[in-house]
């Protein structure tokens, strides 16, 4: 493989932290002029980016996309499509394997950049269609001939946050009757509010794993299997499965169909896999699973843009350096107005943080600089109810990415004093952006709004399965460009497996397998007993 | 008023920064004994707190107890409670208000701090405590004379976010058949689809809103008096309020019952309030709104506790202040790993960032330190297969409040591989505190945890009615004691305005109503028109 170059080993880099000792004055007269809205702008894949509102210049703009050549991160960007591999350290035991989670969705252009990975991808999809047309059409019911009308999806991490997202995202595109419930946490009170609030004889459920053998997944399985098992209910003919090739989830015997994902796709980039389409092809229909993957490969497309002020997921990428490298921000909200991406941060916070929050290049090397921001958010207009007061006035600076819709899903809407619900949640949004930056000052100390606080719109007309994927594609391709820039593997998650050994160490404590020698010295076992658990 | 002072300005300050710059190292041999995980905890109504894996030691924590001495902390808690105006900044125009939340519950001890408000409260109980008698026993019902079996609170911010995490987390004491949704967003989906969910015939409508002119709540209120009235159904007979005295929300001829919300009480300080205690009366019965109410009476109590270490809420917000201000740790995670506990970090946002997202001091100057962190956070052990990477190891240092119970709401747990869910749920929560203090070295760099990442244990018995109140009280105490410190009014929201004026200048240019002159050079106009909006 190539010798990737960090941000930081470019030379681009120097100049682009002599101009950010000096970033763009938001707070100035005329610096936030029309001509500068109109010119800080561009569109991609059903998406507008409005970027004025941020502290950068044409030439710092220049810098970055000078640093974007230097770091060869469209020429990465397309690597990894084809099929490079890409999830790897350098020098050290690693994954080593592609990063194919673009081909899943690279099925309309008729030449695929990962031909082998999308032929894979369309043989599940077209199981999948045969599969929902049998129950659709009646062929497969449950034992008493009933047809299935709900989903539990069974699964963690990506097996969960990024499907769930985009099904609460689309809930107004539900087909009549069908709908979709998600079951993640080990705590048991999660499997027992869950389950009371189905009907287990008309329902399916989607165990999704690649192993066959996280912990959560396995015990909810177990224990929805139970309650499958006490109403009298075959687990078999209800139980579907997500899973690698090979895994024990792969058993006719007792899973109804079992569904494909590979290698190559990682669970926070899974969502337009299988992991999220067998869910969304029930719940959806086959027609709106499809527009949601062509919006994602939509978007994917272009993220391959050469230039800087066209490409929004290249944009959003080295905006973000801008923010968090450069000027030192350490945080990122991503705010969206609309109240059906209430999960989409939650599933950003996996794809972002566990993506990008890395000590070490691909080189495994000490990095030199921060990578990946804590990031986190809530829906507009309740966020300006709750914690705007600290992004307007708080000594913490957050740079924003507001996300809105030109109109709304349900036909529903109202005029109060003169104006829709719709116009008020537009205008809630373009004035939170204008204060953020421009400020106000004020004789009354309290009452003063510093500025200068970057924040950036990304608007499209409604939200849409399509429009819903080229969201879910941007923010995939905006980390990966953000983890070329760091020179770090993006595509990894060591940090979770610590975690994992110590917690087992704690179980066997509880289970009673250690003896009192080594019990009066044990770390775990103190924690235990202060913690009041044994 | 006293002229209090800033952390900054007192003896201990110099002494605990050149402490800071050698914080306790978590990561050495021998530094995480079973003796200090033993004498770092301490214990008050109903919870315990552990915080040995704080990078904390004695010496430390006897200068984080000169401070709050110096700062005179507990004193100003306890005017707090007493009704001293709290809410000012001296010298500017300002709401001086005083800060009453704590006497919504002081009930119990028959001598209560601020008897007025106290008394003031208790009957506005009263009058629900009738009410609800009157559902019960069917004198109060429907047109068609069904009894009302679900309730919609209408409401944002405090008004919503408070009273939903309480909800949500004791959903388990439920009273059978009741239930409740909340309609907040002005986002007209929102309602959208809450409206789908519910039979409006058998529903209670509860307007939240102090001043009953709050945009969003208007709007939905209107949205769900035209669905009752489409339904044939009279909003009259369906529609209650919580407002404040003197509000437009108060007309008999319009709402079945108003309750009163009162000046002294803000907003995101209000879930103990009438705000919460209609919805939770309704859904969960008076018996567990008292329990909930008497577990907050205990908190504050609790809070007043002279010695440090034998005061969870003080201790809470000192290493609060430790890891934001000395250690310049720039945000806080607060991981609940309970799922019935999903919505309590949004309402901790609000409570926390709302009130100590603050530039300027008490009188009027501007703040010389940073104030309030970014605080965030979703369930474990979802977070787990999500974001914890990044704490592992990722660049930004992350202190973390871990939330735990020691037993599950529901009684319905499973044993798979020799463990329950339960068992396998506080595990993995004792694992990561312990993963995050001591880390792990490895001959493979990317598999090495640097360690050294502070984090607390809050832990009870069971998420009860009584728990979840000390929860709700412990982390309103926290950020009191904290705004104290940094000498900030934590109870007023000026930030929050400037978006407002804006937004409805935006409004009103959506409506036309600005001649052609203004637009071509009005930097609102640009924005709407690159939005695409008009």
């Amino acid at each position: 493989m190539d010798r990737w170059q960090a941000f930081t080993e470019v030379p681009a880099y120097p100049r682009l932290r002599k101009l950010a000792q000096r970033p763009f004055d938001l707070t100035q007269p005329h610096s936030l002029t029309p001509q500068r809205i109109a010119r800080y702008r561009c569109s991609a894949a059903g998406f507008d980016l409005l970027y004025a509102t941020q502290r950068i210049d044409d030439e710092a703009l220049d810098g970055l996309q000078q640093m974007a050549a230097q770091c060869r991160l469209l020429e990465q960007f397309r690597q990894m499509r084809s099929g490079t591999v890409m999830n790897r350290i350098e020098g050290f035991p690693s994954e080593e394997r592609q990063v194919l989670h673009t081909a899943c969705r690279d099925l309309f252009s008729g030449h695929p950049s990962a031909p082998l990975a999308t032929a894979q991808e369309a043989a599940e999809l077209e199981r999948l269609r045969l599969f929902l047309e049998q129950l659709q059409q009646g062929q497969i019911t449950n034992a008493a001939g009933q047809p299935f009308d709900t989903m539990i999806q069974v699964g963690i991490g990506g097996s969960d946050l990024g499907p769930r997202s985009v099904y609460e995202a689309l809930q107004a595109y539900r087909l009549a009757g069908r709908n979709a419930f998600f079951l993640s946490n080990v705590d048991p009170d999660d499997a027992a509010a869950t389950l009371r609030k189905v009907n287990l004889a008309t329902t399916l459920v989607n165990i999704v794993s690649k192993s066959g053998t996280t912990l959560e997944t396995l015990t909810n399985e177990t224990l929805v299997r139970q309650a499958l098992a006490a109403q009298g209910l075959d687990p078999a003919r209800h139980c579907l499965a997500v899973t690698g090739q090979g895994s024990p989830l792969e058993n006719p015997a007792r899973y109804l169909r079992s569904f494909s994902m590979f290698d190559s796709i990682g669970g926070r980039y899974s969502a337009s896999s299988m992991v999220g389409a067998v869910m969304l092809g029930f719940s959806l229909g086959m027609e709106n699973l499809m527009d949601f993957l062509a919006g994602a490969a939509a978007m994917d497309t272009a993220a391959e843009e050469p230039e800087l002020r066209q490409n929004i997921p290249l944009m959003l990428a080295l905006l973000g350096i801008w923010n968090h490298s450069f000027l030192g921000y350490p945080t990122l909200a991503v705010l969206p107005y609309s109240q059906a991406l209430h999960r989409f941060p939650a599933h950003l916070q996996q794809c972002d943080m566990e993506s990008n929050g890395k000590s070490i290049s691909r080189y495994g090397e000490p990095v030199p600089t921060k990578t990946g921001p804590v990031l986190w958010g809530e829906p507009g207009t309740n966020g300006q109810h709750a914690f705007y007061q600290l992004l307007h006035q708080g000594t913490e600076i957050v740079p924003v990415e507001f996300i809105g819709f030109r109109h709304n899903q349900y036909n529903q809407d109202l005029v109060v004093a003169g104006t829709t619900s719709q116009q008020k949640l537009m205008a809630n949004l373009l004035a939170q952006a204008l204060a953020l930056a421009v400020g106000q000052d004020n004789a009354n100390p309290n009452k003063r709004f510093p500025g200068n606080r970057p924040s950036l719109l990304l608007l499209a007309d409604r939200l849409t399965p399509a429009t819903m994927g080229a969201l879910l594609a941007l923010y995939e391709a905006k980390i990966a460009f953000q983890g070329f820039c760091w020179n770090i593997n993006s595509f990894d998650q060591e940090g979770v497996q610590l975690g994992k050994v110590l917690a087992n160490r704690f179980l066997s404590l509880m289970q009673g397998e250690q003896d009192l020698d080594e019990r009066q010295t044990s770390v775990e076992y103190a924690l235990l007993k202060q913690a009041a658990v044994i």
